[in-house]
């Protein structure tokens, strides 16, 4: 079977994309006008090939020094990077998670150890987990809030395993990609940003992809306060592996204050809205997201019900530990919602499956 | 000593770049249109990870079929992925020539064997080179025209250089990156495009930055009959490595018919002109170029006096197998290279040199 991503709206019929997780915003109006702007500038030189003003204006934004900081052409560009760089034998995944960790695996040959979560358990990760790291792996990668299933893993719980893995000399990945979704002072609780200097071994992924609607510009960053892995990531990527308008567009995110703030605001309303309809009949059983998309268990062949109406949501049943039934679908603005629910309520429900193997609980 | 790129307009006051090797007639309008409209495309969606459009484009203009295309995030990124892929344990370079040859070999550990060309015979290769091929390398890099020299190598020499790798099992990897700064109808005499189908053991790379003026994109592409390389090549990045404005950008570049056309009239007029005041007292000698470029020998500290005027050209003393005195400059618009030439006639001539090192040739 040929690997199938969201978002494949260049071979279906889509009119309401909801299979991507990105901010229903929009990218910030500045970032567009930068872009553009990148465009002209673009005929006319190579992009810096040390993102400087860019790593500047993060560290200003936050607080991570500049040279601890590598750029790059979407997070999953440094997934692959990091794997290139580190050469792991065996990485430690947890399932089902985000795709491209398994992909960077298998592009330098590691094996990865699969630790599997329990749908009846909520997806959740326990003590046993942090206990099985014994140094077996040279590399875990852990998504929190975790793709696809919204979970969101504490920092107390996060330290510890950090610690673990430090004592097996285990390098931890964090993927914080969808972490932006959640209120500042919320992520304070479970970005491990603020703990680099003390875990050396500690890596975090960020992306502008989701948090600023720009999946097309590409752009996104790893952050180290080892120097040996920075240098060594580097070392594995082309000097010019951001275009201009990415650079751009990301500097001018930075500065747009207000952007996260009404994004907060759309994204509490929208999520309370779907929420109330899905467990109104739609879905079986939906799980407790904190990032900007909803992850549920309900009828079978809904993907292609729906994108019979012209709506793609994401099938996750390629997802390695999920089966048939599993659908994660975007949070997006409240036209594109409510036409989602119309036309899902259209679709009538598949009275062979009935129902009722989840209760519906959140 | 800090790893220098040519175009490094960001740390330098700059006001003419002669550093950088790119079409002077910038990106073609229909391009840039296209970047415009990828931007507001790029907060709504992923680009194609299969760039199907892209590829089918290339497929009916340079007669490729389409899966044996791997486009990249500009040439470079293939440079490093093909060596990732390939993980050679030694690699034959020319020297001088582009330097991502050996950054990417760096990055896997592979050892150089650098073949150096010598000033005295103009930097070219003979046959006792592809009597040199014996299968103690499992790659070998040539750039056609070469950069920064600016030489060219015929399809005579090339298919037994072909040959030659095919029986010793050794990849042989052709940067034409500046190549199509060559009228097409003498391309044919060049490429290796044209001969993939008979040597699986070839690999052509090819880049829009330079010929479509858009090195700020990013966007090239990789071409190769044999399907375990370009499998592979693709397994060592990630699924969205081309940014929606690069991808569009490109599409409309190829559709352009009166762009190269017009770069070529621009060219042949503007390198009459260079050549005749570079050697009309302000190169020492100047090397036959069959690209947009010029590379010659000069006084030493050239590049410092035309920076102070406001003017940047390559120094190429840190190319490996090159020293001080040598220097690359682009072929600019008329206005900008009357404007190279009227400041470097004001720097005045560094007395102590002298001149006369060479004999002016061509």
């Amino acid at each position: 079977m040929e690997y199938m991503h969201g978002g494949d709206v260049y071979r279906n019929p889509v009119e309401y994309d909801f299979s991507i997780n990105i901010n229903p915003l929009g990218m910030p109006e500045g970032s567009a006008r930068a872009a553009r702007e990148g465009v002209r500038l673009s005929a006319l030189r190579y992009p810096d090939w040390k993102s400087e003003a860019l790593c500047r204006e993060l560290e200003k934004k936050r607080g991570i020094p500049a040279e601890q900081i590598v750029p790059g052409n979407g997070a999953a560009e440094l997934i692959f990077a990091l794997c290139q760089f580190l050469r792991p034998m065996r990485v430690r995944l947890v399932a089902p998670t985000f795709q491209e960790y398994e992909a960077a695996c298998r592009a330098v040959e590691a094996k990865t150890v699969v630790w599997p979560l329990s749908a009846a358990e909520g997806f959740t990760l326990g003590e046993d987990f942090i206990e099985s790291i014994r140094g077996e792996e040279q590399l875990v990668f852990l998504c929190n809030p975790n793709n696809p299933t919204g979970n969101l893993w504490d920092k107390k719980f996060l330290l510890r395993l950090a610690k673990q893995c430090r004592r097996y000399q285990t390098y931890l990945c964090m993927d914080e990609c969808f972490l932006p979704f959640l209120r500042q002072e919320c992520q304070k609780e479970y970005t491990m940003l603020t703990e680099l200097e003390q875990y050396s071994n500690v890596i975090v992924l960020r992306a502008f992809t989701k948090i600023y609607g720009m999946p097309g510009l590409r752009l996104g960053y790893l952050c180290c306060s080892n120097r040996r892995v920075t240098d060594g990531v580097r070392r594995m990527l082309q000097p010019w592996n951001l275009s201009i308008p990415a650079q751009m567009a990301g500097i001018a995110a930075l500065k747009d204050e207000g952007y996260l703030e009404q994004t907060y605001c759309l994204l509490e309303e929208e999520k309370a809205y779907l929420q109330r309809e899905l467990l109104n009949g739609l879905a079986d059983r939906i799980f407790p997201s904190s990032a900007n998309f909803f992850f549920f268990y309900g009828e079978q062949a809904l993907q292609q019900k729906l994108l019979q109406k012209g709506i793609l949501i994401r099938s996750c049943e390629n997802f390695s530990g999920l089966s048939e039934g599993y659908y994660r679908i975007a949070v997006r603005s409240h036209e594109e919602n409510a036409e989602l629910i119309r036309r899902w309520r259209e679709c009538g429900r598949n009275l062979q499956h009935g129902g009722g193997k989840w209760q519906n609980q959140l």
